[in-house]
């Protein structure tokens, strides 16, 4: 990040005498160690999906398509190569049943994978992993327009408000939200950004801080109850935010706490956005009404590691999204450009458009 | 609580042979464990105040009441029991800067002190401790009055929404906003309450709950960042919280997220309230603007008990407060009755007039 030469990226295909595989960062144990995942079985990679260990629905569809070629290498070369990915993909797929991205990029590995006639294994696999690489890639390059999109939004010597993780950690590299403010940061504004902590599982605090910091991005980390106080305190002067599916008015459903984050946005006179690339909208949902929220585990909030936090026994409510409806939403921030206000015609206009200008992106 | 025989009480001044002082439950064990803190020198009666052992404005000003006992047994007879007074309020004003109700209870001491001309030190300490157990017992008689004057704004069948805790453990007993719940428990009303876990130190997680549930009152506990869901899914029509200083046109300090959640209720038509003795109304301050916020320790944030939960040495904002302005108050309700609409005048009116008839609370 930053204009350093080793943007962070969570997920790496690793092709080495020692070992040859997916490599990724182990999301569970950061901000405290930074430590690396070795993935060289099918197996591994489910789990390290299942368990948090890359987490984000970009970069969840990036584990699961290099998972794949894991898959082959596992089996070693065999004319049944076919049978090997369809398997495998069927297996990935039941690590996360909800993200979307994760059932997308499987279908793309299967379709490719069904235009190789009579390939022979060595070909087959080269040709799967190019198509996992171009999954990759085209990611990444869409997270570096979505930072061309926004970073005008960006107010030079102020600050910005973002709830949840949406950065590098949850893509290929550079983020949604994040990716915003990596790009202003890299044109030379200076500004600061206020990190909701994002309860019950602190992705903020444990994520977007240090991601944030190893960029040297000013970074002030808050608890998600003081959003209110520094918007008041006019320490921020816009909010972005990603998310996780788009209805096709304009309504975005994304971690919970953003829809009162928009609504707290709204009573300051802040604008409020949202950054996701084109495939996290769903046009076949008129509104999101019809989003399913996902609800979680009581002990995400009644406990805290091992320790109880909350009396045994209590009652909970654990949704683990909220929609904030298009009316408070001022822009949604894509890699085809701003869409902004946002209204059923403006979105289907720009995603109809063809992409924007590839910046000049990582290959 | 409930019409049991054992209400809770967080304080108590013992005398036995074995220790004489005051005991307090030490909330920062709760819910995990419920142990005593026996604080028998004027310093463990600050340090109790400083890290949370007592907290609740009310229960502090009763905590440092009692302290000013502490402070005479320690120094131990002696005609300059003025100067050990004197230099014990001045102490204990020091340990929490936003209470208004800890420089009340000690300027009641200072003034009671005052009216003790040539008193021996025996005669000044049983007249101060006599002081101090009348704080403590107007403030359980103004906490049942409270109930009384709000319980009526619980809807049966529905539910309230509280942040932080405004219960029996931050008074001397039932609380100020959860005392309108346990009157409406106690009148057969059938209701929920949706507790904020209220970050960063989970005073509605651990306390709230546990004292609910110790009543038998429903309960559900939700983080912070859940409120605005909650009210958009209709859960809940009223919303009920403490406060720590209210000036005299209405604006209310009270813990952090407090002021979000006041809007996040006007954004979905809910009447928000705030309920408090009027010791807590300081009418030396026009307005919220002139209420001091203290301002806390980054690894109260940063940090869950011993373990890092963002990176080391990243920037922290930490409020302790936030001021509610007065218009999205629906009513200030105290021992006195209702204040609404919430102005000068009608705060002014009803702290003017006598006490409410006393109901049947505990001596």
């Amino acid at each position: 990040m930053s204009t350093n030469a080793h943007p962070l990226r969570p997920l790496r295909w690793v092709t080495s005498s020692k070992f040859t595989g997916l490599e990724l960062i182990d999301q569970t144990q950061l901000p405290n160690d930074l430590t690396h995942l070795k993935c060289g079985t099918v197996d591994s990679v489910w789990h390290a999906i299942k368990r948090l260990s890359v987490r984000g629905a970009p970069a969840i569809g990036v584990a699961a398509a290099y998972g794949v070629i894991v898959a082959l290498n596992e089996t070693g070369a065999s004319s049944d190569w076919r049978t090997t990915v369809n398997k495998a993909c069927d297996y990935l797929a039941t690590s996360r049943p909800t993200a979307v991205n994760l059932f997308w990029a499987l279908d793309r590995m299967r379709a490719k994978a069904a235009e190789l006639d009579e390939s022979s294994f060595d070909a087959a696999r080269a040709a799967l992993l190019a198509e996992a690489h171009a999954i990759r890639n085209e990611d990444a390059a869409m997270c570096a327009a979505i930072g061309n999109a926004g970073k005008h939004l960006i107010p030079e010597g102020g600050g910005v408000l973002t709830h949840c993780n949406a950065g590098a950690l949850a893509t290929s590299e550079r983020g949604t939200a994040l990716s915003v403010m990596y790009a202003a940061h890299e044109d030379g504004k200076q500004f600061t950004v206020y990190a909701d902590e994002t309860r019950p599982l602190l992705q903020g605090a444990r994520l977007t801080t240090w991601e944030l910091m190893q960029a040297g991005v000013d970074t002030v980390l808050i608890c998600d109850n003081m959003a209110a106080v520094v918007m008041r305190e006019q320490k921020v002067q816009v909010v972005v935010t990603g998310a996780d599916r788009i209805a096709a008015n304009g309504d975005a459903a994304n971690k919970i706490g953003t829809y009162g984050v928009a609504l707290l946005a709204k009573a300051h006179g802040i604008p409020f956005y949202i950054a996701a690339p084109s495939s996290t909208f769903d046009l076949s949902l008129g509104s999101g009404d019809e989003i399913p929220i996902e609800e979680r585990e009581a002990d995400e909030i009644r406990a805290f590691g091992a320790r109880l936090t909350a009396p045994e026994g209590v009652r909970v409510y654990n949704p683990a999204f909220d929609v904030t409806p298009a009316e408070l939403i001022a822009g949604i921030i894509t890699e085809k450009g701003l869409i902004s206000p946002v209204s059923e015609a403006n979105i289907r206009e720009t995603l109809a458009a063809a992409d924007a200008p590839s910046p000049a992106g990582p290959a």
